[in-house]
């Protein structure tokens, strides 16, 4: 029996299955003006926070996600300098940008600055780079900014959100993606954390449709494991405004900072793309 | 809060996590001689077997775990006509071992028939081979059967046992691994479900070294996603006589029968290994 003072656990609406961490104590918890926010302290994962009912973040596994929502495309794009992150406020997106040094500038902004400040006290691991010079961290609507970026600015566009219900809706929809192609240079390719192939593959179809119909012409989807969201497995997926550059490996060899998951053939490796994935998308 | 009466949890020891799954009705409980035995009807995964406590074979994503612990090691090994399976009782191995056309003869032996009866009944699609004349089905103990088996006699032995407690501890241990040696084929290989990189670090390691300490001198751990096992992430770890092989990519690109998750990408994929494993087992 998994009972709720011992145990934080999240219900994955209509899959019929349920993931459960054992706690120590809850640390916190508020109703921020957008969002409820828990914050545990678990037995075995360090500090996990919730956002709305679902797990967002865990010290002891948030590498995975964070590190492939960033590193695959900062070294798929030819020369990456300007990165803007909408979402993220638990700022372990911004940490791993901010590794490699090519990039000039950051801005990540999440419309919910309670995010931030919590991170900031239950998980300053992912909030040690939040003073780099280079990094501006802005707390509106992330749709909005979009919207009025200077067309052609922004090389990489990361949408490292919540599920796409609650105030995340609106970036999963076409309207969305047509500001972020505008906002993008050239050579720019979006990222966005896409669910999991095994619970939502219809959602993943209908997010390369509305990045599509947005002009986007050119997909690849990244696939890792993340332990503590629905199904074990999630997944990551890249539009690119003029073609999907070429993996840039050697450099990806040669990265100066470490990784826990990410290497070069773990990149590569996870742009291998299920049977059954393929099938579905007709790809 | 998750009940037991609407769902069925596996607490995973230690771990501090536990996954469930919503359930329609329990189907089917007995005490086998080895282990008790529950068949649920789950909501949304199908049918789902579990052996003492945890989850061993679901309808719906079955097909990651039987896919990836039987095709990658025949297309590694460079001509293989004689598999073993040690455990295997619910015979999904067993049918995707049988899809390989070069394949002569496949013995399974679980030591447990109230396995594959079950099956038979609860996941008939994963049973459909069990008829093929190239199939022997062994209830008896597979220690003492590759201790027996003629030096030199089997291509590959492929171990898909519950975990490293109970009945199959001692599929787990240097002395297994030494008649496995000696049972192999000059090209002979193993491979083992190897648990979760996540959870079971230390174990992978400890396997690694056993089967060193047997005579195997080179291996490679397969990554592949399972929902339904510890941390949703699982893996195999295969160890060669002489030298792994090189992939039979055209082989594999060739295959003539279908799969749900397996295609030639996706086995390279599967041998990327993460920055920490590499960094935990010296690699």
């Amino acid at each position: 029996m998994i009972n709720s003072t011992q145990w934080f656990t999240e219900q994955v609406p209509g899959a019929g299955s349920a993931f459960s961490l054992k706690i120590k104590q809850k640390l916190h918890e508020e109703q921020s003006p957008f969002q409820f926010i828990e914050i545990y302290e678990t037995e075995t994962f360090g500090n996990l926070m919730v956002i709305d009912g679902c797990t967002m973040v865990s010290t002891r596994d948030n590498f995975f996600y964070h590190e492939m929502i960033s590193h695959p495309v900062l070294y798929t794009h030819p020369d990456p300098k300007s990165v803007c992150i909408i979402g993220g406020g638990d700022c372990g997106t911004l940490r791993e940008v901010l590794k490699h040094s090519a990039i000039e500038r950051v801005v990540q902004i999440d419309i919910d600055e309670r995010v931030t400040r919590l991170a900031e006290i239950y998980f300053p691991e992912l909030c040690e780079s939040n003073n780099d010079p280079r990094a501006e961290l802005k707390f509106i609507d992330g749709l909005q900014w979009v919207k009025d970026a200077k067309p052609g600015s922004v090389d990489i566009i990361i949408v490292d959100s919540t599920d796409p219900i609650g105030p995340a809706e609106g970036l999963f929809g076409a309207a969305f993606y047509r500001d972020c192609f505008n906002a993008l240079s050239a050579n720019g390719i979006v990222i966005q954390q896409s669910e999991s192939a095994l619970y939502h593959l219809k959602l993943m179809g209908e997010m390369r449709d509305a990045m599509a119909l947005a002009g986007f012409g050119h997909f690849q989807t990244l696939f890792f494991p993340q332990c503590i969201y629905p199904s074990g497995w999630w997944s990551a997926t890249m539009a690119a405004k003029s073609d999907i550059g070429r993996f840039r490996e050697q450099d990806a060899n040669n990265k100066h900072f470490a990784t826990s998951y990410y290497n070069s053939a773990i990149h590569q490796a996870a742009l291998a793309c299920p049977e059954f994935f393929k099938k579905a998308l007709a790809l």
